[in-house]
């Protein structure tokens, strides 16, 4: 038995992420793109369309606006814009209680890869008492450690404690400065910058004997577009607001 | 609230695996030491002292008979020795089925890391239509590839399969014989060997713009004590019998 | 004492190569652009602007036209344009016995990380009778292994040879056909082929207690600049016919 | 044709790395092993053994006498004893000069793949203006980083200066306390301490578009022996005092 093809629509198609994702549901043989929106295009396109699912990769101050036309015309939604506080959230559930066959789905990242590292690093901080996590981006990027790296940090830090592991520690006692990295919440985080590296978060665990080492290399955009797809595919089988591509992979 | 130490026994204590679960249990704080037991002791020496759990690093031809003592002295166990048919694990549900309340594990393998890994290699193979196993070992090994990898390889391809993911396949139409690895089940797998290595495992799976490696590296058997040790912790909390690690780590 | 910057005039800056040598020249403080040529153009432009030194990245079938226009008007050459057989090299060499003041480089490869790596590869092989080589590119390469690998391979079966060391061979009695890579020279070469990757190649040799590892990692063709600019600098200082980067080197 | 072996013998044998010298020179084939000196034997047991090379793994308050029978003797010597200072060294020249047929070679490091790794730094940093050192130890370490990586640097440092190559920088405006590593002479270094980790050092290079990337993995002492044996093969025939075990490699 073969499905018909999802029938998608892409709001901010001129963008960098919607340009990248009307290639990508372009090149999927199981979705049709059926209509693109721009800032100054009628998004009532989408309803003649007749769009399943719609994506949006506009910008926060509009991103409301459209998903109240598109949930008030009873298409599922797939958002990478970012800016979502909790009044917004709360929001959306209000809209989706009134649509309850509906499924939006709202993540600040979209590349399974990461997602599936930080996802695997929070499950091995239950088993090691030790992690250490390097992170490696081109020498123009203005933050160390990157928002990923300290949210990595962060996630092993909080599952070690719920497991009741005490951070196992190290015995330096001589200490160049800044030799031993960042410490967040006793995971201690390495940031190198190079030109030639694009994104590259390494996450290593150790144990007697032995250790384990999760890395995510991302070369460019084109990285997120799995992560949309799948969240186009999803979203009609999973009514209401999921937050967060990791709740979509079932892990 | 601080519980009582595990009070723990070991049979085959003077084997290479068994010596290094002495040192093991020795070192841990929430564990007793409380007797062992060599292929020519009495096991009673179990009973008198009032282990809690038993565990055997013997040999086939004597791991049957130990388990069924231990079973019916009212104590938990964790084997480690290996050759376990479908015959002997009914056996061993049988004897079971008699003392609900204790719990056995047999694991093949006790390396945390290694059983990570796995799991992690079947979870991500969901959203990957490309993997391959790089398997690097010492250059004194008999067979390539090494069993896990080729194990590792399988579970990729049977997950994958599960998922609906057809193989991304490569584009190679020019091959020096062997470049492009052993094929196992759509799964490419290198086997490396130089001196100087020990035993490592690299699982990369690609898409689009990025990739996710999954790296384990194991020194010495040093690498299977947190898992014997987890195992001891977790039996008088699982009656019943339990196959392989992974299921005690409730990933 | 600042010298004054290198002219610099550019045949094929329409292309790939081309244009990105513009770029590159345009970003160089010891340099000054005086001209481009298209294949349309006259070359006389490099002769008015006065250019030093001239780029080449045009076709095998108008280079040596190009590069006797170039040598007669006492101009350096720096030529990536491939098809130089030994009949070509000899001709340039007569040329260049008329001008013994000029300088001209042909090279196939400017990555400077890539030549670095093969020069490596080729020191360490005199002292290590283990070596294998992992490389890994994208899905859509047709051939396997990449002719860098095979060069390498190539190198340090040769470099070897020439120490008198025996291959150090391994133990293998059983093996899934292929898993240990192709044999070129006695030396195993792995080719990893995943959609995210790009270009890259791993040298690893092994002794008793240690591994050494030469990796490059090529993400896109702005690494061929540094060593394009590396040429236009050196060859006013090196009179004659140099045949590969790694000769400027002077490693 | 095929020479007679070498005749060596070991001063020290009982320690740890003399007792590694002894298997082996035992184990090669060009080598036999005819005498072993511990701290209470007579040395006249090597003359009489008519060694022909002698290793010294003592300690510093005994080298220089042991050096100075050695070459009364004329036997050659290979030295990994420490604490040689300016003042031995030229002590030592002065022994030599009156036996201008011996060769002496005293190295702090054995270890080929460390030696090659630092010399290999060396010659790429003259073509990168980024470079930083991410070192691996176990978490009983005491010092961060290690001397090795605080040396790798200095001579990254050095070798780029000499080639009047600016440091590259980066553009990091935001740091949590630590995260960009400590700053050796503008080269950062990064220190990772986890159990299970050995002893490993990464270099990386960054230029536009690519890394290169030096890595050695240190497992046991076993790795010093490579160049212990190359010290003895090469002593009989480099007449004079030799320190550092890369002059001995002739890179």
């Amino acid at each position: 038995m073969t499905s018909s093809p999802i029938r998608v629509g892409v709001l901010g198609h001129t963008g960098r992420m919607g340009a990248e994702t009307v290639r990508a549901v372009e090149g999927a043989p199981d979705m049709d793109l059926v209509a693109t929106v721009g800032s100054s295009d009628d998004p009532a396109a989408l309803v003649e369309a007749k769009a399943d699912v719609v994506v949006d990769f506009t910008r926060p101050d509009t991103v409301m606006g459209n998903l109240e036309f598109v949930l008030s015309h009873g298409m599922h939604a797939v958002v990478g814009t970012t800016g979502f506080t909790d009044e917004r959230l709360a929001q959306l559930r209000s809209w989706l209680a009134d649509r309850p066959e509906l499924g939006v789905l709202i993540a600040p990242n979209f590349a399974l890869g990461a997602v599936l590292a930080m996802r695997f690093a929070q499950q091995a901080a239950r088993f090691y008492d030790s992690a250490e996590v390097i992170e490696l981006h081109h020498n123009r990027k203005a933050d160390a450690p990157s928002g990923t790296a300290a949210h990595t940090a962060r996630t092993i830090s909080q599952a070690r404690a719920e497991a009741g592991i005490e951070p196992g520690g190290d015995a330096t006692v001589s200490e160049v400065d800044g030799a031993r990295g960042a410490d967040l919440g006793d995971v201690r985080v390495h940031s190198v910058r190079l030109p030639g590296l694009v994104a590259h978060e390494e996450i290593m665990f150790g144990a007697a004997g032995e250790t384990l080492t999760i890395r995510h290399d991302s070369m460019d955009r084109t990285s997120f577009m799995p992560g949309v797809l799948l969240g186009i595919r999803e979203m009609p089988k999973r009514p209401g607001l999921t937050v967060g591509l990791e709740k979509v992979l079932d892990l």
